[in-house]
Parts: C-alpha cells; sequence; structure tokens
C-alpha cells in the first residue's frame, strides 16, 4: 500500500488512457472493501488521516462541533485503504516534509534566562512585538513583494491571525456606538468569520453575513477581505461601498505557492500568519501590517487585555523560520535545500494537476478555472493552486456533497458554512503526501 | 553607584540606629539631585528600571494607558540615583538571575519541522495540550503539594491565565441567559478584572465588583478568587454564598516561594502561570485544573475561536522549566545549581526584611502582617512572602500614595484599580535586584 502511494505522483504524468485503466483495475479491486468502506470506522493508522480538524472549523459550535470531535482518530502505523481521510481542516503539515530537509538554519535554542520578561520593545507601537521578528517580517516581505513594509506602517504581532482578526474588529468599532457595528463578507467567505465574531455576543460588532447586497449607506460597518479568497482561492477586493466602512484585508494566502504576487498590497489593516506561509500552525504567530498608528494601538491593547501579549518563544522561533526562507532565496545556500516557494510551488503545481486529471476522469465533479498572470516575485506568468480546492458535486441525485463523500470516509467542509450551498465542499491541500495520495485515489475511485 | 546598590542587602542585617545614621547621610547627598528627582525625566538606563507596565495595567484603558505608555523608557547603561524606578507592573525579571545559573537542564532546541500541525493529541479534552507540558505541570503540582491533579481532573493550557480567565468566564455563563452574568470578587481586588471581563462588552457576563455584599439570592453569579491574593497577598475564600454562583480560583501565587502550602487545593476551576511560579512571563503560558469536563471541554472552545489553540514552542519551553524545578528537588542534581523554590524562598525573604526594615525606619507607610503557617511543602513554618507589596501612605497630608511616591520617581498602582482607597499602592517586588534595591534606597530617603 505504502509503495503504491509513492508511486502515485508519477501515475499523474501518464496519459490519460493508461489512468482509466489504471483507475479501473484500482477500482475493481477496491470493490472487495466496499463494504467495510461504508459501515465500519476503524481505529485510524496516521495522525494525519484520521484528525478531525476542529481548528479550523470554528463555526461548527457546540453540538456540531461535538460530533466531529467524537470522530478524531489518531494512531501510529502505516495507512489502510479504508482510513478515513480528514481533509475538513486546514492543517499545513504537507510544510514538514520541507522542513526536514533544512538543518540548523530553521532550529532555534532558547535557554532558559531568555524572554522571561513580558516586554518587548516598549518603544514599540506594540510594546510585546520582539524586534528580531519585526525585522524578518519586514525582509520577507521586500523579498516578496507581496505587501508594502517601508512606509512607516506599524507591524502587531498576534497569536495566530485569527487573534488578528478580532482586534482589528475592536480596533475599528466605536466603543460607544449605539449600536453593534456591522460584520460582512462576500460568499462564500471563510466558515470561522461568523463564530468568531459573535462567540462572545459583544456589543461591539456582530456578523452580519454577506457583503454583497449589504447596503452601501452611511452607517459604520466592518468588510472582511480574503484574497486569495478562502474556501475557493480567487483574488478579490472589497465590494461594498459605503461612506463609514472598514476593511481588514486577510492575506494569509497572497504567497507565490498559491497565487501569482501581482502587485504590492497597500490596504489599511493587511492580516498574515506563518500557519499559510511556512506551514507552521502550531507556533500561533501571525502578524499585521497596518497604516494607522491609532489603530495599531488600539489593535495591541485589545491583545494586552485577551493574552497580554504573544509568547516571545513563538516569535523566536517564527523570526528563525522566516530568516531561513528568505536567506535561501537571497543566498546561496550551499546545504542542497531547496528554496522554500519553489517547493511550495512545486508541491502545489503537482497536486493541482493530479486533481484535475482525477476529477475530469470521474466526471462527477468541477473545480474553479484560474486565470494564470504574471508573478512579479517568480518573474513568470504562473497558475493558482490554492491551499483548498472548491470542489462541486455535480452528480444527478446528490445535494449534499460533504454527506456524499462523508459516506466514502473522505471528510470534507460542506458549502453551508462558508454562506452558499450545500453542492459545494471544500477540501485541504495541504495535508502530508499520503493523506493526499490516498485522497485523489478514493476520489477515483468513486 | 553600583557598589553601593550591591552592598545594600548587608545594610539590612545592621543595627537600625546604624542604619538611620547611613540613611541621613544618604539624605543629605541626595538633596543635591532633589531638583533633578523632581522635575526631569531622565532617559532611563535599564530596561527594567523604566519600563511603563501597562502588560498588568489592564484596567488603565484607552487614554490613561497611553498617559502611562508616554512614561516607558529603555536604556543600557547602568542605573543613575535618579532614574525612574518602575514597580507598577508584575514583571518577575527577579528570576532570571536562578535561571542563567541552570544550564541545558532549562534549554530548549526545537528543529523547524517540529511542532508544525494545530493538534498536540486529539484524544485529550484539550487538543492542543502537549502531552510533555501536561506530564510536567502534574508532576510539579504532585511535588509542591499545592493543588490535586490524579483525581480525573482536565488540564486546559492557555496563553497565559488571563486567557484562562475568560475562557472561564465563557465556560460558566449560560449562552443564552436573559441577562450577563455578574461577575465578582472580593476588594482590594486584581486591577485586570474588571476591564477583561468588560472590554469586549459581552451580553454573556459582566463586571460588577466587589463580591462582599453581593446578594446571595438565586440570580447566577462568577465570583473570582486569588489566592493568595493580587494585591494584598493574604490567603482567601469564596465569601458569596448564593445558591447559582460559579467559582473561579486564581492560585497564581500558591507557591512556595510565596506562602506556606497548607493544603492540596482541590476547587473546581484553578488557574496557574508559568509568569510567576517560574518567572517566565513572556512564554505567556497558563494552565487550568478543572473538575467538570464538560466546563473544560467549553474552555477549550473559547480558546479554540479566540486563538485556534497556544503555542506549542512555548507550551515545550515551559515543560522544560517545571521539569528542570522538579528535577533540581526530586534529584540530586550535581552540577551546583540552587533548588528553585529555595532560591525564590531565600530572595524573596530576604527582600521583605529589607523592606520592612526601610518602611519601619521611616514611619512613613506600613505593610500588611501576615502570620505564619506550616508550610507541607517545606516541612517548616514558613513567613508569608507576597509578589507585591500593599504599602499604605501613613503621613499626614499625604491622600493619594501614587502620586506621592510618583513625584519621587518610584511608579506604583494605586488602589482605586483594585477597588478600595488611594492611601495605598501596590509594589512589585519581583523586578530585577538592581531595581529592587534603588526602590529601597529611595524610599528610604523620602
Amino acid at each position: 500500500m505504502a509503495d503504491l502511494q509513492r508511486g502515485f505522483p508519477k501515475m499523474a504524468k501518464a496519459p490519460r488512457f493508461i489512468m482509466g485503466l489504471i483507475f479501473l483495475a484500482s477500482l475493481a479491486l477496491n470493490l472487495i472493501d466496499l463494504e467495510r468502506h461504508l459501515h465500519r470506522t476503524d481505529v485510524s493508522t496516521s495522525k494525519g488521516v484520521c484528525l478531525e480538524a476542529e481548528a479550523e472549523h470554528l463555526n461548527h459550535m457546540a453540538a456540531p462541533a461535538e460530533h466531529h470531535i467524537r470522530e478524531r482518530r489518531i494512531g501510529g502505523s502505516a495507512l489502510s485503504s479504508d482510513s478515513v481521510v480528514n481533509l475538513d481542516h486546514g492543517d499545513p503539515t504537507m510544510f514538514e516534509s520541507f522542513w526536514r530537509t533544512v538543518g540548523e538554519r530553521s532550529t532555534i535554542v532558547i535557554p532558559g534566562w531568555k524572554t522571561m520578561s513580558y516586554f518587548s520593545d516598549v518603544r514599540s507601537v506594540c510594546w510585546f512585538l520582539e524586534t528580531e521578528f519585526a525585522d524578518e517580517v519586514r525582509r520577507l516581505h521586500r523579498l516578496v513583494g507581496n505587501a508594502k513594509v517601508d512606509d512607516g506602517r506599524s507591524i502587531v504581532v498576534g497569536t495566530g491571525s485569527t487573534q488578528l482578526f478580532q482586534a482589528a474588529l475592536y480596533a475599528l468599532s466605536p466603543l460607544d456606538g449605539p449600536e453593534p457595528v456591522n460584520v460582512v463578507s462576500a460568499v462564500p467567505y471563510y466558515s470561522s468569520y461568523p463564530a468568531v465574531t459573535d462567540f462572545l455576543k459583544s456589543r461591539l460588532y456582530k456578523w452580519a453575513g454577506d457583503a454583497c447586497g449589504f447596503p452601501g449607506d452611511d452607517s459604520p460597518y466592518i468588510e472582511l477581505v480574503t484574497s486569495p479568497n478562502n474556501p475557493d482561492g480567487f483574488t478579490r477586493k472589497a465590494i461594498v461601498n459605503g461612506t463609514c466602512g472598514k476593511t481588514v484585508h486577510d492575506l494569509a494566502y497572497y504567497w507565490p505557492q498559491y497565487t501569482a504576487i501581482t502587485e504590492e498590497a497597500d490596504h489599511d489593516i493587511m492580516l498574515f500568519t506563518v500557519s499559510k506561509s511556512t506551514g507552521h500552525a502550531g507556533t500561533r504567530i501571525g502578524w499585521a501590517l497596518v497604516k494607522d498608528e491609532e489603530v495599531a494601538k488600539r489593535m495591541t491593547k485589545f491583545i494586552e487585555l485577551n493574552t497580554i501579549g504573544v509568547s516571545k518563544d513563538s516569535q523566536l522561533r517564527a523570526a528563525r523560520i522566516l530568516k531561513a526562507i528568505s536567506d535561501g532565496h537571497e543566498w546561496q545556500v550551499t546545504d542542497g535545500t531547496e528554496r522554500f516557494f519553489e517547493y511550495g510551488r512545486r508541491m502545489m503545481t503537482d497536486r493541482w494537476e493530479r486533481l484535475r486529471v482525477v476529477v475530469r476522469s470521474t466526471g462527477r465533479f468541477s473545480l474553479p478555472e484560474f486565470t494564470p498572470a504574471s508573478c512579479k516575485f517568480a518573474g513568470e506568468t504562473t497558475e493558482t493552486h490554492p491551499a483548498f480546492a472548491w470542489l462541486k458535486c455535480e452528480m444527478e441525485g446528490v445535494e449534499d456533497c460533504e454527506s456524499y463523500l462523508k459516506s466514502h470516509k473522505i471528510l470534507t467542509r460542506s458549502g453551508k458554512h462558508f454562506g452558499v450551498d450545500i453542492k459545494h465542499v471544500r477540501v485541504s491541500m495541504l495535508d502530508k503526501d499520503e493523506i493526499f495520495d490516498l485522497f485523489l485515489e478514493r476520489l477515483a475511485n468513486l
């Protein structure tokens, strides 16, 4: 089985008729296991496969969340063909294979006496921001050219971009407004936005749903713009045209492995995170580039009240990781390590090409189509390869794509969580090789 | 100046009449600098001295906070006698001197590929809790005997105990209550509670002030019990006796360096933090011991929605630090390092003895008096040496103790932030030696 999976990437390069034959053979072999596929839940054999990812499944609150948590499994041995394939979440474990090739350049060593204080740099707007981390953030943006950093704007560090998103809502909402400020985002929007906005029932702000059709009158609102968008991968711009609106740009996926870098983004508040840029979700480090210093101060205040700052250890680690990426691109690193964004583009290109082959071969699904664009970072025209596949069930008689795939032990996230129809599901493209391979195999065999 | 400060600890052991003479001589010498003391703000000469500590000054929101932030200073050279002494905050930098004596046993090394996932242990109630950290938490509590951990209760890790405090409010508040739940704490209460409870204007809970006098009727409430108490150091118990009340016990200071460990605490929700137990404020790691699994799940949900988990790097570091402490006490460590709690008790005993000498010699202030108690951990009767001195100005004509001390360049936190009179101030006892020495010298010279 493991050999079969390792061989699978090569299949994507094969002519379609050979692939078709292989799929038919595979289908025949799998008929034997069909009963098990549908009626038995095995104890998982790999952490990645059966981890139910509540982390990003934030709009499944209370009871629905529990339902998913019960399906989490963990194990240690090799995958089996009837393992549950969990691609509901966006755990970016794919990148681990890259970081295993990088040696000491990406290792941090922190002695017991270091960074014990609450404070990092009290001269900074964000007093808990480690200078080393801020320097590497600026350096990486200069290298990639994806966001303006040299125009005096502030950096605010957060415990992931989720905390920074809440900090932005707090910073942009009047403290003494008569009504909570409406928070909107165009569908399909990131599934966490509604729950994260509303879980504390704040009188400062409230979730108001789809930005499309939201009246652009003179009442205050906050529009969330995720670009490239989660879940569908398209580039976006703000769409509400009110006189009292503010925007928060979540640019978590605006990196060369996912999309062409067409311009240096220059928005009022731009959010980034190492989870999606480098794959370090567990470090919980995000950063905001903020144009207005007063807004940056209020975001800092939120984080001060919420968590009295942000882990220094993770800031140091993130600095080290970003430095390793920049060093790799700017220097001739002689240890044979691939450059990070070249690795990322290669992996995402390979996965998307293979997924499109399978989707076309089944005739049962569809995927978004993207227009290639000139990437200033790569210096050439590049394809869009989002971190998630926004898959649509095209079969007659299948209305609920999530349930259909779940019956085949593929866990995805239904369009309903993104404010749209249940014909769509979001599928993570960032899991480990063996999980992704098993997903393609399972999809091909449907 | 540096020599004078280093010599200062010995003065505390001298007879009082000699000390009086020294203070008079010191006072005369300092008259020369009086004008500067009162009318000039120097650029600080040590990070610790002039750091204005907003971190814990959380009830100074918006404009008041800015006022304090402007006074923050940073520098690199030696202290001068007219430096601002900032003991407003509780930055536990005193402990750095201990950790500098511990070598590799307290150092963490994290390679670039490690703990990249959102998930730690999906079988745990708290799915982002690192097993290594949880194990060391349990081990340390067993060693110290300050809290029950072996009765099946859950551990929830947080980005400092501040996040866990909010998680507890969320977990204990009905989601569909007609009114926000009242949150109370007996005065003097921790100055952050009001602001942290109210900053998002939640409809789930609201700050309701002093627990003393709060009606113990049949409406729901949450009582916060800090024991030993911040700011005054006294041991506390819940005081509201309602039928629908819940309690949250903040036991951040229930460690042998501060107070006698008289019993294994056994409350429903108990909060701890490395900031005060080991001095690692910058790691932002706290933990909750939670009796009811459903409450632990809801606290976990809060942290999932708020920050999608807690820094893995800081959990690994905290595990290493706690392990070094337990190893030091349980084994015969041969590297000559002092045992942590013995170091802590020695330092706090020395500082409190010296502070009491100065306070008595001036006749201008008073301090709380504590009854010694039998400490099960130390195996002897020990004194109480809180992390903060709750100092009262006893001089006629001085109503506002914070302003009075500030005019002498000693920054403290007024009693008004703790819900009581402005005759009291809270003074950190955990700053670095040179800062604490300068504080005593300044106090003696008033």
